[in-house]
């Protein structure tokens, strides 16, 4: 019924996340009916991006293939003895974008999940326990997310750090009513958070 | 913060239709996560799109580049004498797989819009006209949207069907209430529809 060409770029997307027949029947006839330098700067970007990005060593944040290390732990501005341990390298950019937080990152590389089969062995949490001595660093903030997988990992890293008997700061996001949301409509985990960690005016 | 060639593809991805910079930045993220194989794929089948697609000159329904006319006009199964008239070429998919439909389509390359500049000039209606008289067509089926801009597209080619005085069945698709849908949560305009249009046991 359709070109070929045109039915392997719709089977082709919809292999993206969360995109299904209909999504990727969109995306095909607009790429199809755009101008032909949108599609190709697409099909480039998408041919190249694999040699054109690798992990940092030392962070494993995505980097450019052209450099050794992340810039955001290079660069002799940023603070080594602070480290915020996130899930996924793209939460380093929501932490970036407040333009607040000077200290360094450490990528997990996601979270311990059982059902998933991954464990703290799949996760770089022995290179977060040598970075924080190597480092001398005096404060971990564990920025994963607030799911059960994200709690559970906080709270492995936690016990992994106590262990090694180093004097660290261990910190948690402030979990809380998020700007904007009325009481009302605020869950009872939320709300329970909030409650708890109430501060003097 | 990011790699170049991450933030390419983000901005790539990012001009997919209703795409917006977090979907893209999962699609990115994604990609580069997946086997290579799958960004490669994604990679060529955008990259030949273009090539690999042509518009039929009789039907303007989407072809493979290696053919000349729609499989749907040059099977002498199909009966030339009806003719769909759809809006858009994937709007031929919806009716093919009803595997109900016998008839040829023509696809008109859009609705009349006068706020986006799209005038009966744009569409391929000329061609329609011509299409009636050369197949010695018995029936039109007008299956525009039912929009604003469908329903009045519809009845601009009705009146010029008529203006040509030739003997032909101008039909509309039903407007009704859908399979699954409660008498209580149809719209008025479809509602209103359906009552006009019932039918005896």
């Amino acid at each position: 019924m359709l070109p070929k060409s045109l039915v392997d770029l719709i089977e082709a997307l919809g292999k993206l996340p969360g995109v299904g027949a209909r999504t990727a029947e969109r995306y095909a006839y607009y790429l199809l009916r755009a101008d032909e330098r949108i599609s190709t700067e697409l099909a480039n970007a998408v041919a190249i991006v694999h040699s054109g990005v690798r992990v940092c060593p030392i962070t494993y944040a995505l980097i450019d293939s052209t450099e050794e290390i992340s810039p955001l732990y290079a660069d002799p501005e940023r603070d080594r003895t602070t480290i915020a341990v996130v899930e996924e390298p793209l939460d380093i950019i929501a932490l970036e974008k407040i333009k607040q937080y000077h200290g360094t990152y450490h990528v997990l590389g996601g979270a311990m999940s059982p059902i998933d089969g991954i464990g703290p062995e799949q996760l770089h949490i022995p290179e977060l326990i040598a970075r924080i001595q190597k480092d001398k660093v005096t404060e971990v903030i564990l920025a994963t997310n607030a799911s059960v997988e994200g709690e559970s990992t906080a709270l492995y890293i936690q016990k992994q750090i106590i262990d090694q008997g180093v004097d660290v700061a261990i910190t948690r996001l402030a979990r809380g009513i998020p700007v904007g949301v009325d009481l009302e409509y605020a869950d009872i985990i939320t709300l329970t958070h909030a409650l708890e960690g109430r501060r003097k005016l």
